[in-house]
């Protein structure tokens, strides 16, 4: 793994990535509660939205301890993301719950893994807003007692989590295109592209574990 | 104005109709911030949001520590909630920004007005929750602005805060119908007749301060 300087450009971009992917996430999760069958589902969504809400207000902080405005250096991120939850719009609760529960931790995976490469004020923001909250138990025990009593419903699911998976590493992709001091960054944390290719390895197990966790190995 | 025994049994339900307001606020502005024109008034619905389910957490916390499931205590709000919303929906943004800044404080005045009522417990939790953020500054600089600009639309927006006033009342009125042991706790709350008199007067003096802030006088 690399170590990247305290004045490294690609840092505020990190956080105006964070800090709109936050804002993403919130207004996803309260889209996608429409589609929950009961009020403990809505409540759960709009609690996971308010950790999000929390998270943002981290980054918002660290954004401007740097001197700069939070909705500038958000701005070249919010098309990326716009496309990331279009093309991944859910049809059901259960495959709401299912992109709740891994859509997010798949861009949280990648940056922890390289946290330890940055310096320890950036590590400990990263660390504080992709730390995961307790209320993604409820989705947890929902898509395993779905899981549990429906297998055509799980044959589904493990598609639909897959197709997260692959959508969330192109859009990944798209970003890294267009943004060069974040991608100087990222490989820079990275340390070299050998280690890239075990990033990716220890993402996918991950993600791997996640759906174990959901029954949908 | 009265005293509130620890025991009263209105104090679970009127934890309960506040973290179902919480909630409800909480989908209202995430909704309405799809009319937003731009990313800085969809950030600032999400932070406002954001504040709603930190105060949610407060009173979840608060039932809990009653020994009561939230879901169950707030239950009997729901429809009463979602009938406000739907009888107000803004149609245009500054619709959207008068209802986030007047709709909401209409009901936090009136339990402010008797928090001091309570037992201690009880009046910092109300106090807790119901504090104004800090992100309403947002909504308050944006609608001024239009005012300033647009007298027909000043015009049109003062009906508009007046109605959701009304609203607000209409559906107060259809809870205490319907919920005997908050209705007593509030009356206990109050003193007596007159003094809730005294009480709408106030709520009706702090309505119109906050429309002056609007520039809506």
């Amino acid at each position: 793994m690399g170590s990247v300087s305290s004045d490294h450009p690609g840092i505020i971009e990190l956080y105006g990535a964070l800090a709109c992917g936050e804002i993403a996430a919130f207004y996803r999760l309260a889209d996608e509660a429409r589609l929950a069958p009961h009020l403990h589902g809505r409540i759960a969504m709009a609690r996971m939205a308010g950790s999000e809400m929390r998270h943002y207000e981290l980054l918002h902080t660290a954004i401007r301890d740097l001197g700069r405005e939070p909705i500038e250096v958000m701005k070249p991120y919010v098309e990326v993301l716009d496309a990331y939850h279009q093309s991944t719009l859910p049809s059901t609760w259960p495959e709401a719950l299912v992109k709740a529960y891994i859509g997010d931790a798949i861009a949280a995976d990648f940056y922890l893994e390289i946290a330890s490469a940055f310096p320890d004020d950036v590590a400990n923001v990263v660390r504080g807003v992709l730390a995961e909250t307790h209320h993604s138990e409820f989705v947890k025990d929902e898509v395993r007692s779905i899981v549990e009593r429906d297998k055509k419903e799980a044959d589904r699911l493990r598609l639909w989590a897959r197709r997260l998976f692959g959508e969330a590493l192109t859009q990944a992709q798209h970003v890294l295109g267009q943004r060069d001091e974040l991608t100087e960054l990222l490989l820079t944390a990275s340390g070299d592209l050998n280690h890239i290719a075990t990033l990716f390895e220890s993402m996918q197990g991950k993600n791997d574990d996640r759906m174990k966790t959901l029954g949908l190995e």
